[in-house]
Protein backbone atom coordinates (compact mmCIF):
# COMPACT_ATOMS: atom_id res chain seq x y z
CA UNK A 1 0.00 0.00 0.00
CA UNK A 2 0.89 3.79 -0.60
CA UNK A 3 1.40 6.04 2.11
CA UNK A 4 -1.95 7.26 1.48
CA UNK A 5 -4.06 4.36 1.33
CA UNK A 6 -2.49 3.46 4.83
CA UNK A 7 -4.07 6.99 5.97
CA UNK A 8 -7.06 5.21 4.92
CA UNK A 9 -6.99 1.87 7.07
CA UNK A 10 -9.63 2.18 9.78
CA UNK A 11 -8.27 1.94 13.39
CA UNK A 12 -10.55 0.81 16.43
CA UNK A 13 -10.09 2.17 19.95
CA UNK A 14 -6.48 1.78 21.47
CA UNK A 15 -4.93 0.90 17.82
CA UNK A 16 -2.38 2.91 16.30
CA UNK A 17 -0.44 2.77 13.00
CA UNK A 18 3.56 2.75 13.10
CA UNK A 19 6.03 2.81 10.62
CA UNK A 20 8.26 0.20 10.30
CA UNK A 21 10.87 2.23 8.12
CA UNK A 22 11.22 -0.75 5.82
CA UNK A 23 9.91 -1.54 2.22
CA UNK A 24 7.05 0.76 3.05
CA UNK A 25 5.72 -1.37 5.72
CA UNK A 26 3.34 -0.39 8.33
CA UNK A 27 2.29 -2.06 11.86
CA UNK A 28 -1.18 -1.78 13.29
CA UNK A 29 -0.67 -1.63 16.89
CA UNK A 30 -2.93 -1.61 19.95
CA UNK A 31 -1.66 0.05 23.06
CA UNK A 32 -3.85 -1.51 25.34
CA UNK A 33 -1.90 -4.83 24.83
CA UNK A 34 1.99 -5.14 24.12
CA UNK A 35 4.06 -3.60 21.58
CA UNK A 36 6.82 -4.02 20.61
CA UNK A 37 10.08 -2.70 21.18
CA UNK A 38 13.69 -2.91 20.62
CA UNK A 39 13.80 -6.32 21.28
CA UNK A 40 12.16 -7.47 18.71
CA UNK A 41 13.84 -5.91 15.88
CA UNK A 42 17.13 -6.92 17.19
CA UNK A 43 16.32 -10.25 17.27
CA UNK A 44 14.69 -9.95 13.82
CA UNK A 45 18.14 -8.70 12.76
CA UNK A 46 19.60 -11.73 14.75
CA UNK A 47 19.87 -14.86 12.81
CA UNK A 48 21.62 -16.00 9.77
CA UNK A 49 18.94 -16.58 7.27
CA UNK A 50 18.94 -18.68 4.52
CA UNK A 51 16.18 -17.96 1.61
CA UNK A 52 14.99 -21.64 1.64
CA UNK A 53 14.56 -21.20 5.23
CA UNK A 54 10.54 -22.34 6.31
CA UNK A 55 10.49 -20.14 10.07
CA UNK A 56 7.98 -20.69 12.82
CA UNK A 57 8.07 -17.09 14.87
CA UNK A 58 6.89 -18.04 18.52
CA UNK A 59 4.80 -15.82 20.37
CA UNK A 60 4.43 -13.28 17.48
CA UNK A 61 2.79 -10.35 18.73
CA UNK A 62 1.59 -8.09 16.19
CA UNK A 63 3.38 -9.70 13.54
CA UNK A 64 6.38 -7.50 13.77
CA UNK A 65 9.04 -9.96 13.45
CA UNK A 66 7.53 -11.47 10.24
CA UNK A 67 6.98 -8.42 8.62
CA UNK A 68 10.94 -7.34 9.26
CA UNK A 69 12.58 -10.93 7.84
CA UNK A 70 10.21 -12.31 5.54
CA UNK A 71 11.89 -11.20 2.35
CA UNK A 72 14.72 -13.08 3.37
CA UNK A 73 13.48 -16.55 3.85
CA UNK A 74 10.96 -19.02 1.99
CA UNK A 75 8.14 -18.76 4.41
CA UNK A 76 6.69 -17.96 8.01
CA UNK A 77 4.60 -19.25 10.34
CA UNK A 78 3.45 -17.19 13.39
CA UNK A 79 1.49 -18.58 16.38
CA UNK A 80 -0.06 -15.93 19.33
CA UNK A 81 -1.74 -16.95 22.16
CA UNK A 82 -3.96 -13.88 23.22
CA UNK A 83 -6.75 -13.25 20.22
CA UNK A 84 -6.51 -9.74 20.25
CA UNK A 85 -2.79 -9.66 18.99
CA UNK A 86 -3.34 -12.97 16.67
CA UNK A 87 -6.28 -10.91 15.12
CA UNK A 88 -3.91 -7.60 14.94
CA UNK A 89 -1.31 -10.54 13.54
CA UNK A 90 -3.36 -11.15 11.04
CA UNK A 91 -4.58 -7.76 9.82
CA UNK A 92 -1.22 -6.56 9.10
CA UNK A 93 -0.13 -9.74 7.25
CA UNK A 94 -2.94 -8.74 5.22
CA UNK A 95 -2.34 -5.31 4.92
CA UNK A 96 1.10 -5.21 4.31
CA UNK A 97 -0.02 -8.00 0.97
CA UNK A 98 1.83 -10.59 2.71
CA UNK A 99 -0.41 -13.00 2.74
CA UNK A 100 1.15 -15.65 0.60
CA UNK A 101 4.43 -15.66 3.12
CA UNK A 102 2.90 -15.45 5.99
CA UNK A 103 0.79 -17.44 8.10
CA UNK A 104 -0.90 -16.23 11.45
CA UNK A 105 -2.62 -19.19 13.66
CA UNK A 106 -4.41 -17.84 17.39
CA UNK A 107 -3.13 -20.86 19.63
CA UNK A 108 -1.08 -21.91 22.48
CA UNK A 109 2.90 -23.01 21.34
CA UNK A 110 2.52 -25.24 24.46
CA UNK A 111 0.54 -27.17 22.18
CA UNK A 112 2.86 -26.90 19.35
CA UNK A 113 1.65 -30.48 17.89
CA UNK A 114 -2.24 -29.46 16.85
CA UNK A 115 -0.35 -26.86 14.65
CA UNK A 116 2.71 -28.00 13.07
CA UNK A 117 4.44 -30.86 11.88
CA UNK A 118 7.22 -31.76 14.33
CA UNK A 119 10.67 -31.19 12.96
CA UNK A 120 9.53 -29.05 10.35
CA UNK A 121 11.09 -25.95 10.19
CA UNK A 122 14.49 -24.52 9.46
CA UNK A 123 14.56 -21.71 11.60
CA UNK A 124 12.32 -20.56 15.22
CA UNK A 125 12.16 -17.20 16.55
CA UNK A 126 11.15 -15.98 19.81
CA UNK A 127 10.79 -13.14 22.08
CA UNK A 128 9.37 -14.88 24.91
CA UNK A 129 7.94 -13.42 28.60
CA UNK A 130 11.33 -12.44 30.27
CA UNK A 131 10.53 -12.57 34.09
CA UNK A 132 9.37 -15.97 35.98
CA UNK A 133 6.09 -15.30 37.59
CA UNK A 134 7.35 -14.90 41.06
CA UNK A 135 9.37 -11.53 39.97
CA UNK A 136 8.66 -8.20 39.75
CA UNK A 137 5.35 -6.55 39.39
CA UNK A 138 2.82 -7.87 37.06
CA UNK A 139 0.97 -5.30 34.47
CA UNK A 140 -3.04 -4.86 35.20
CA UNK A 141 -3.69 -5.68 31.28
CA UNK A 142 -3.24 -9.50 30.83
CA UNK A 143 -2.39 -8.65 27.45
CA UNK A 144 0.92 -7.22 28.63
CA UNK A 145 1.57 -8.86 31.82
CA UNK A 146 1.46 -12.46 29.78
CA UNK A 147 4.27 -11.14 27.32
CA UNK A 148 6.10 -9.71 30.03
CA UNK A 149 6.23 -12.20 32.63
CA UNK A 150 5.85 -16.15 32.41
CA UNK A 151 2.10 -16.54 32.93
CA UNK A 152 1.08 -18.55 29.79
CA UNK A 153 4.50 -19.86 28.90
CA UNK A 154 7.50 -20.51 30.80
CA UNK A 155 11.34 -20.82 29.47
CA UNK A 156 11.16 -24.35 29.37
CA UNK A 157 7.75 -24.36 27.74
CA UNK A 158 9.31 -22.05 24.45
CA UNK A 159 12.67 -24.42 24.21
CA UNK A 160 10.28 -27.28 24.20
CA UNK A 161 7.85 -25.72 21.58
CA UNK A 162 11.05 -25.24 19.39
CA UNK A 163 12.79 -28.40 19.22
CA UNK A 164 9.40 -29.97 18.89
CA UNK A 165 8.95 -27.49 15.71
CA UNK A 166 12.91 -27.68 14.68
CA UNK A 167 14.50 -30.45 12.04
CA UNK A 168 17.94 -31.84 13.44
CA UNK A 169 20.68 -29.29 12.82
CA UNK A 170 17.52 -26.25 13.22
CA UNK A 171 18.60 -23.10 14.78
CA UNK A 172 16.62 -21.70 17.38
CA UNK A 173 17.35 -17.67 18.04
CA UNK A 174 15.84 -15.94 21.11
CA UNK A 175 15.89 -12.21 23.17
CA UNK A 176 16.03 -12.35 26.32
CA UNK A 177 17.35 -11.04 29.85
CA UNK A 178 21.57 -11.86 30.68
CA UNK A 179 20.29 -12.79 34.02
CA UNK A 180 19.11 -16.25 32.47
CA UNK A 181 21.68 -17.11 30.54
CA UNK A 182 22.57 -20.40 32.71
CA UNK A 183 18.74 -21.36 32.84
CA UNK A 184 18.58 -20.80 29.02
CA UNK A 185 21.70 -22.78 28.37
CA UNK A 186 20.39 -25.85 30.70
CA UNK A 187 16.91 -25.92 29.01
CA UNK A 188 18.50 -25.98 25.91
CA UNK A 189 20.70 -28.90 26.77
CA UNK A 190 17.80 -30.62 28.17
CA UNK A 191 16.17 -30.47 24.84
CA UNK A 192 19.30 -31.39 22.28
CA UNK A 193 20.23 -28.17 21.46
CA UNK A 194 23.44 -25.96 22.23
CA UNK A 195 23.66 -22.26 22.33
CA UNK A 196 26.71 -21.43 19.68
CA UNK A 197 26.16 -17.68 19.36
CA UNK A 198 25.23 -15.25 21.55
CA UNK A 199 25.58 -11.59 21.45
CA UNK A 200 24.85 -8.94 24.54
CA UNK A 201 23.21 -5.45 24.24
CA UNK A 202 24.38 -2.75 26.21
CA UNK A 203 22.09 0.12 26.85
CA UNK A 204 25.49 2.61 26.73
CA UNK A 205 29.33 1.74 26.66
CA UNK A 206 31.01 0.42 29.51
CA UNK A 207 27.28 -0.96 31.00
CA UNK A 208 26.41 -3.69 31.93
CA UNK A 209 24.44 -5.44 29.56
CA UNK A 210 20.40 -5.52 29.84
CA UNK A 211 19.61 -7.70 26.92
CA UNK A 212 21.07 -10.47 24.81
CA UNK A 213 20.55 -12.54 21.43
CA UNK A 214 21.00 -16.20 21.90
CA UNK A 215 21.23 -18.43 18.62
CA UNK A 216 21.15 -22.74 19.43
CA UNK A 217 21.03 -25.51 17.13
CA UNK A 218 19.66 -28.60 17.49
CA UNK A 219 21.69 -31.61 17.93
CA UNK A 220 25.23 -29.97 17.98
CA UNK A 221 27.98 -31.14 20.11
CA UNK A 222 28.84 -29.41 22.94
CA UNK A 223 31.20 -26.51 22.96
CA UNK A 224 32.04 -24.01 20.20
CA UNK A 225 29.98 -21.05 21.36
CA UNK A 226 30.95 -17.46 19.43
CA UNK A 227 30.31 -14.88 22.11
CA UNK A 228 30.31 -11.51 19.16
CA UNK A 229 31.23 -8.14 19.49
CA UNK A 230 28.46 -6.54 21.89
CA UNK A 231 25.83 -4.07 20.63
CA UNK A 232 25.76 -0.63 22.47
CA UNK A 233 22.37 0.96 21.71
CA UNK A 234 23.18 4.25 22.96
CA UNK A 235 26.29 6.70 22.39
CA UNK A 236 27.16 8.72 25.89
CA UNK A 237 25.04 11.76 24.59
CA UNK A 238 21.72 9.23 24.51
CA UNK A 239 21.62 9.36 20.09
CA UNK A 240 21.52 5.94 18.83
CA UNK A 241 24.31 4.11 17.60
CA UNK A 242 25.29 3.67 14.63
CA UNK A 243 24.68 -0.33 14.78
CA UNK A 244 21.29 0.89 16.00
CA UNK A 245 20.61 3.23 13.38
CA UNK A 246 21.67 0.51 10.42
CA UNK A 247 18.99 -1.85 12.19
CA UNK A 248 16.46 0.40 12.58
CA UNK A 249 16.67 1.74 8.84
CA UNK A 250 17.73 5.29 10.06
CA UNK A 251 21.63 5.12 8.69
CA UNK B 1 63.00 -9.86 51.36
CA UNK B 2 64.51 -5.94 50.05
CA UNK B 3 65.12 -5.87 46.24
CA UNK B 4 68.94 -5.93 47.11
CA UNK B 5 68.17 -9.63 48.66
CA UNK B 6 66.22 -10.70 45.63
CA UNK B 7 68.71 -10.33 43.74
CA UNK B 8 71.34 -12.49 45.63
CA UNK B 9 68.23 -15.04 45.10
CA UNK B 10 70.25 -18.10 42.86
CA UNK B 11 68.15 -18.98 39.71
CA UNK B 12 68.65 -22.53 37.87
CA UNK B 13 68.83 -22.38 34.30
CA UNK B 14 65.87 -21.46 32.27
CA UNK B 15 64.21 -19.72 35.70
CA UNK B 16 63.73 -15.76 35.73
CA UNK B 17 62.86 -13.75 38.48
CA UNK B 18 59.41 -11.21 37.72
CA UNK B 19 58.14 -8.46 39.71
CA UNK B 20 54.42 -9.20 40.58
CA UNK B 21 54.25 -5.36 41.73
CA UNK B 22 52.42 -6.07 44.26
CA UNK B 23 53.55 -5.41 47.83
CA UNK B 24 57.40 -6.05 46.72
CA UNK B 25 56.37 -9.10 45.62
CA UNK B 26 58.46 -11.48 43.45
CA UNK B 27 58.05 -14.66 41.22
CA UNK B 28 60.29 -17.16 40.30
CA UNK B 29 59.09 -18.68 36.63
CA UNK B 30 60.58 -21.17 34.47
CA UNK B 31 60.91 -20.48 31.27
CA UNK B 32 60.63 -23.84 29.76
CA UNK B 33 57.18 -24.69 31.70
CA UNK B 34 54.05 -22.50 31.63
CA UNK B 35 54.47 -18.74 32.67
CA UNK B 36 51.44 -17.05 33.97
CA UNK B 37 49.55 -14.26 32.04
CA UNK B 38 46.78 -11.47 31.90
CA UNK B 39 44.31 -14.47 32.75
CA UNK B 40 45.81 -15.34 36.10
CA UNK B 41 45.84 -11.74 37.54
CA UNK B 42 42.76 -10.57 35.98
CA UNK B 43 41.23 -14.20 38.12
CA UNK B 44 43.08 -12.92 41.12
CA UNK B 45 41.06 -9.88 41.06
CA UNK B 46 37.72 -11.22 40.12
CA UNK B 47 36.11 -12.93 43.45
CA UNK B 48 34.36 -10.96 46.39
CA UNK B 49 37.37 -11.64 48.83
CA UNK B 50 36.26 -12.32 52.91
CA UNK B 51 39.14 -11.88 55.39
CA UNK B 52 37.56 -15.43 57.06
CA UNK B 53 37.69 -17.64 53.46
CA UNK B 54 39.78 -20.43 53.04
CA UNK B 55 40.39 -20.46 49.18
CA UNK B 56 41.74 -23.39 47.51
CA UNK B 57 43.96 -22.87 43.92
CA UNK B 58 43.48 -25.55 41.56
CA UNK B 59 46.69 -26.13 39.43
CA UNK B 60 48.26 -22.88 40.82
CA UNK B 61 51.54 -23.39 38.23
CA UNK B 62 54.19 -20.89 39.86
CA UNK B 63 51.92 -19.90 42.56
CA UNK B 64 51.23 -16.26 41.24
CA UNK B 65 47.61 -16.55 42.14
CA UNK B 66 47.97 -17.08 45.42
CA UNK B 67 50.81 -14.53 45.84
CA UNK B 68 47.67 -11.64 44.59
CA UNK B 69 45.49 -12.70 46.66
CA UNK B 70 46.47 -14.19 50.25
CA UNK B 71 46.51 -10.94 52.22
CA UNK B 72 42.57 -10.70 51.51
CA UNK B 73 41.76 -14.01 52.96
CA UNK B 74 42.41 -16.35 55.81
CA UNK B 75 44.44 -18.94 54.11
CA UNK B 76 45.09 -20.33 50.62
CA UNK B 77 45.82 -23.67 49.86
CA UNK B 78 47.18 -24.30 46.05
CA UNK B 79 48.08 -27.82 44.27
CA UNK B 80 49.97 -28.38 41.25
CA UNK B 81 50.55 -31.71 39.03
CA UNK B 82 53.57 -30.53 37.28
CA UNK B 83 56.06 -31.11 40.02
CA UNK B 84 58.54 -28.79 38.60
CA UNK B 85 56.24 -25.68 38.82
CA UNK B 86 55.00 -27.41 41.98
CA UNK B 87 59.00 -27.24 43.64
CA UNK B 88 58.69 -23.64 41.73
CA UNK B 89 55.37 -22.66 43.92
CA UNK B 90 56.81 -23.35 47.09
CA UNK B 91 59.84 -21.89 46.58
CA UNK B 92 58.17 -18.32 45.65
CA UNK B 93 55.66 -18.93 48.70
CA UNK B 94 59.04 -19.62 50.86
CA UNK B 95 60.80 -16.22 49.20
CA UNK B 96 57.62 -14.48 49.56
CA UNK B 97 57.38 -15.19 53.51
CA UNK B 98 54.00 -16.79 52.94
CA UNK B 99 54.57 -19.94 54.57
CA UNK B 100 52.26 -19.63 57.09
CA UNK B 101 49.26 -18.30 55.19
CA UNK B 102 49.76 -20.39 51.43
CA UNK B 103 50.32 -24.50 51.38
CA UNK B 104 51.39 -25.82 47.90
CA UNK B 105 50.45 -29.52 47.11
CA UNK B 106 51.97 -31.41 44.76
CA UNK B 107 49.47 -33.57 42.97
CA UNK B 108 46.37 -33.77 41.07
CA UNK B 109 43.49 -32.17 41.90
CA UNK B 110 41.26 -34.92 40.09
CA UNK B 111 42.09 -37.23 43.40
CA UNK B 112 40.88 -34.36 45.37
CA UNK B 113 40.34 -36.65 48.66
CA UNK B 114 43.38 -37.73 48.81
CA UNK B 115 44.79 -33.70 49.93
CA UNK B 116 41.87 -32.11 50.83
CA UNK B 117 38.52 -32.23 53.26
CA UNK B 118 35.59 -32.54 51.57
CA UNK B 119 33.49 -29.57 51.43
CA UNK B 120 36.28 -27.15 53.70
CA UNK B 121 36.80 -24.50 51.60
CA UNK B 122 34.78 -21.27 50.78
CA UNK B 123 36.23 -20.15 47.67
CA UNK B 124 38.34 -22.05 44.99
CA UNK B 125 39.91 -20.63 42.25
CA UNK B 126 40.83 -22.06 39.00
CA UNK B 127 42.72 -21.18 35.61
CA UNK B 128 42.61 -24.64 34.31
CA UNK B 129 43.37 -25.90 30.30
CA UNK B 130 41.57 -23.60 27.71
CA UNK B 131 41.43 -26.54 24.95
CA UNK B 132 40.00 -29.96 24.76
CA UNK B 133 43.08 -32.41 23.31
CA UNK B 134 41.49 -32.43 20.01
CA UNK B 135 41.70 -28.83 19.50
CA UNK B 136 44.84 -27.08 17.73
CA UNK B 137 48.54 -27.48 18.02
CA UNK B 138 50.21 -28.77 21.29
CA UNK B 139 53.55 -27.10 22.92
CA UNK B 140 56.02 -29.39 23.03
CA UNK B 141 56.87 -28.81 26.48
CA UNK B 142 54.74 -30.96 28.35
CA UNK B 143 54.07 -28.51 31.21
CA UNK B 144 53.20 -26.31 28.82
CA UNK B 145 50.40 -28.21 26.62
CA UNK B 146 49.21 -29.58 29.97
CA UNK B 147 48.29 -25.84 31.04
CA UNK B 148 46.88 -25.20 27.81
CA UNK B 149 45.25 -28.36 26.44
CA UNK B 150 43.42 -30.48 28.95
CA UNK B 151 45.58 -33.66 28.58
CA UNK B 152 46.06 -34.41 32.08
CA UNK B 153 42.27 -32.69 33.41
CA UNK B 154 39.25 -31.67 31.37
CA UNK B 155 36.51 -29.11 32.08
CA UNK B 156 34.52 -31.81 34.31
CA UNK B 157 37.46 -32.93 36.60
CA UNK B 158 38.25 -29.14 37.44
CA UNK B 159 34.36 -28.65 38.16
CA UNK B 160 34.12 -31.95 39.86
CA UNK B 161 37.27 -31.22 41.96
CA UNK B 162 35.99 -27.57 42.85
CA UNK B 163 32.31 -29.38 44.11
CA UNK B 164 34.46 -31.70 46.19
CA UNK B 165 36.01 -29.34 48.01
CA UNK B 166 33.52 -25.82 48.47
CA UNK B 167 30.94 -25.91 51.58
CA UNK B 168 27.53 -25.30 50.49
CA UNK B 169 27.18 -22.23 49.35
CA UNK B 170 30.81 -22.06 48.80
CA UNK B 171 31.91 -20.25 45.58
CA UNK B 172 34.02 -21.50 42.37
CA UNK B 173 35.76 -18.46 40.31
CA UNK B 174 37.48 -19.37 36.38
CA UNK B 175 38.63 -17.65 34.13
CA UNK B 176 38.31 -19.29 30.61
CA UNK B 177 37.24 -19.15 27.03
CA UNK B 178 33.92 -17.83 25.71
CA UNK B 179 33.48 -20.42 23.34
CA UNK B 180 33.05 -22.81 26.27
CA UNK B 181 30.55 -21.41 28.57
CA UNK B 182 28.17 -23.48 27.02
CA UNK B 183 30.02 -26.43 28.56
CA UNK B 184 30.73 -24.47 31.45
CA UNK B 185 27.47 -23.91 32.72
CA UNK B 186 25.99 -27.22 31.85
CA UNK B 187 29.11 -28.93 33.57
CA UNK B 188 28.24 -26.94 36.56
CA UNK B 189 24.52 -27.45 36.57
CA UNK B 190 25.21 -31.25 36.97
CA UNK B 191 27.47 -30.06 39.91
CA UNK B 192 24.74 -28.53 41.71
CA UNK B 193 26.82 -25.33 40.76
CA UNK B 194 24.51 -22.19 39.30
CA UNK B 195 26.51 -19.56 37.35
CA UNK B 196 25.88 -16.72 39.17
CA UNK B 197 28.34 -13.80 37.44
CA UNK B 198 30.39 -13.58 34.25
CA UNK B 199 32.41 -10.59 33.45
CA UNK B 200 33.96 -10.75 29.71
CA UNK B 201 37.30 -10.00 28.55
CA UNK B 202 37.69 -7.95 25.28
CA UNK B 203 40.99 -7.42 23.93
CA UNK B 204 39.70 -3.43 22.40
CA UNK B 205 36.79 -1.82 22.18
CA UNK B 206 34.05 -2.99 20.05
CA UNK B 207 36.30 -6.80 19.63
CA UNK B 208 34.38 -9.85 20.36
CA UNK B 209 35.60 -11.57 23.94
CA UNK B 210 38.66 -13.53 23.69
CA UNK B 211 38.69 -14.13 27.50
CA UNK B 212 35.53 -14.49 30.30
CA UNK B 213 35.58 -14.58 34.33
CA UNK B 214 32.79 -16.79 35.67
CA UNK B 215 31.54 -17.16 39.61
CA UNK B 216 29.46 -19.80 40.50
CA UNK B 217 28.01 -20.89 43.93
CA UNK B 218 27.52 -24.56 45.71
CA UNK B 219 23.24 -25.08 45.73
CA UNK B 220 22.40 -21.70 44.76
CA UNK B 221 18.98 -21.62 42.50
CA UNK B 222 18.95 -21.48 38.84
CA UNK B 223 18.49 -18.03 37.37
CA UNK B 224 19.91 -14.48 38.48
CA UNK B 225 22.88 -14.43 36.38
CA UNK B 226 25.11 -10.77 36.73
CA UNK B 227 26.48 -10.19 33.91
CA UNK B 228 29.09 -7.26 34.76
CA UNK B 229 30.28 -4.59 32.36
CA UNK B 230 33.03 -6.08 30.09
CA UNK B 231 36.65 -5.83 30.85
CA UNK B 232 38.74 -3.86 28.06
CA UNK B 233 42.78 -5.03 28.05
CA UNK B 234 43.63 -2.36 25.23
CA UNK B 235 42.73 1.11 23.90
CA UNK B 236 42.48 1.64 20.01
CA UNK B 237 46.03 2.77 20.26
CA UNK B 238 47.67 -0.83 21.85
CA UNK B 239 47.62 0.74 25.49
CA UNK B 240 46.58 -0.56 28.44
CA UNK B 241 42.95 0.39 29.35
CA UNK B 242 42.91 2.19 33.00
CA UNK B 243 40.99 -0.68 34.34
CA UNK B 244 43.88 -3.26 33.18
CA UNK B 245 46.05 -0.66 34.80
CA UNK B 246 44.31 -0.59 37.62
CA UNK B 247 44.64 -4.48 38.21
CA UNK B 248 48.13 -4.58 37.23
CA UNK B 249 48.91 -1.73 39.78
CA UNK B 250 50.03 0.67 37.33
CA UNK B 251 47.45 2.96 37.78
Amino acid sequence: MRAEEWEQVPLSEYERLDDLMYRGRRLIQNTEEFCFSLDAVLLAHFPNYHQRDHVLDLGTGAGVMPLLMVDKVASVEAIELNPVLAELAGRNVRLNGLTERIRVVEGDYRQASEFFQPESFDLVLANPPYRPVSQGKHSKSFGVASARHELTATLKDVVRAARFALRFGGHFCMVHLPERLGEIICALHECQMEAKRLQFVHPKPGQAPNLMLLEAVVGARPGGMKVMPSLVVHEEDNSYTEDIKEIYGLA
